[in-house]
């Protein structure tokens, strides 16, 4: 239940970095030398080989990881090991994504079998231009997806069977005013079936998803107290 | 007030065809011949010449100018840039947004003079841990940032004067049920100051920016019958 993070270049350490900071199992995939001393630096596992040979994936646990993420240089290299793993696993499940800086790569990656490909170009220029033509969105996005002293976050928060929100509505725990949180979105686990903007009223079941908008203490607290099996 | 955009690689590419599909006014700036081709190709207003040059930024109206997009290959040009538009400017009004792939020119162009800096690189780490981490809240922000067919999204919307909103709170129009929206977040004009979830029972004044989640034809409708100056 390890990611194997394949490349560590710029992208590839950031990635290391929040995964194992969250705790997540980590093997990094990289052939040069000098990553190689860095990886030993940072304590984190690794396998110094071409990411492009079965052998180096299976070296790196494969067959037992979680997911594979695909942050090698080139968008031929990820196509190229994303067919490899979905090869050598033969069906299992395994979450992959990878990165791409070309529009036309996406569908390659997609077809090759990542689950999820994304653009950090295009994610940019989506920025960039959304801070002039909606400043003040920008300035609220940064302070959701930022670091910020006082910030606030989007999070999933799983309804834990017998807590305080199962088989109750948001109203009945009046859980606007008790957590000063948002629920912007439900996944209902009955039907995977999205609400978004769900109705207060509209009674919640165990497994359900609440996308949470609310500081990270607040969370804290709503997992603790309402989300939380009894 | 029309925007500069220096550099014309992928991320210039995108931007000016955001901001112009936005109805924005726009000057590319690139020395680059086959990227001047590209420019007249598009019908883009542009200076085929090196932003560094204070006259290339003079020739593309630089001092009737809302805003500098500084995103030419290299953080030390964008740094030289935006010294150069603030050394012209000399202290007039001007929006300066750049790029950057390089932690440690953050603050550099930052003491530079711009107002912003964003990093696609590490904005692209971010969703792909998150992929991982928070793979629910992913899709959730996929559907607010994407351009799916179902998708909504995070918008601006102002209260005008005498509008339905002004002077009125959000439980006294029945906003969130009348318009299927959430309103995250709310910018108050007379202060300054931010309201992240605020109370339905706050009363709004005209000037007041709402930050809205919703689908883009109900925050067409709130603009027009709830925010609409009559
Ligand atoms: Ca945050
Ligand atoms: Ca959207």
């Amino acid at each position: 239940d390890h990611y194997i993070i394949a490349g560590y270049g710029r992208l590839g350490q950031r990635i290391a970095r929040d995964l194992a900071a969250a705790g997540r199992d980590i093997v990094v995939v990289d052939r040069r030398d000098d990553r190689a001393a860095q990886l030993a630096d940072a304590g984190y596992a690794y396998v110094q080989d071409e990411a492009e040979e079965e052998a180096t994936l299976r070296a790196a646990g494969l067959e037992r990881a979680a997911g594979l993420v695909l942050v090698l240089p080139q968008d031929a290299a990820n196509v190229f090991v994303a067919l490899s793993a979905r090869e050598i696993m033969d069906g299992r499940d395994l979450f992959i994504v990878a990165r791409t800086n070309e529009q036309t790569s996406i569908n390659k990656l997609l077809r090759a079998g990542a689950d999820k490909v994304i653009s950090p170009l295009e994610i940019g220029a989506d920025r960039i231009a959304q801070t002039i033509l909606r400043p003040r969105v920008d300035r609220f996005m940064e302070q959701v997806l930022g670091v910020d002293a006082l910030d606030f976050d989007l999070e999933e928060v799983t309804v834990g069977a017998g807590s305080l929100l199962d088989g109750r509505s948001l109203a009945a725990v009046d859980f606007r005013r008790h957590f000063d949180a948002v629920v912007v979105g439900v996944l209902r686990s009955a039907t995977g079936e999205w609400r978004f903007n769900p109705d207060a009223q509209l009674a919640l079941a165990a497994g359900d998803a609440l996308i949470v908008l609310a500081t990270p203490e607040q969370i804290r607290t709503i997992r603790a107290e309402a989300a939380a099996s009894r």
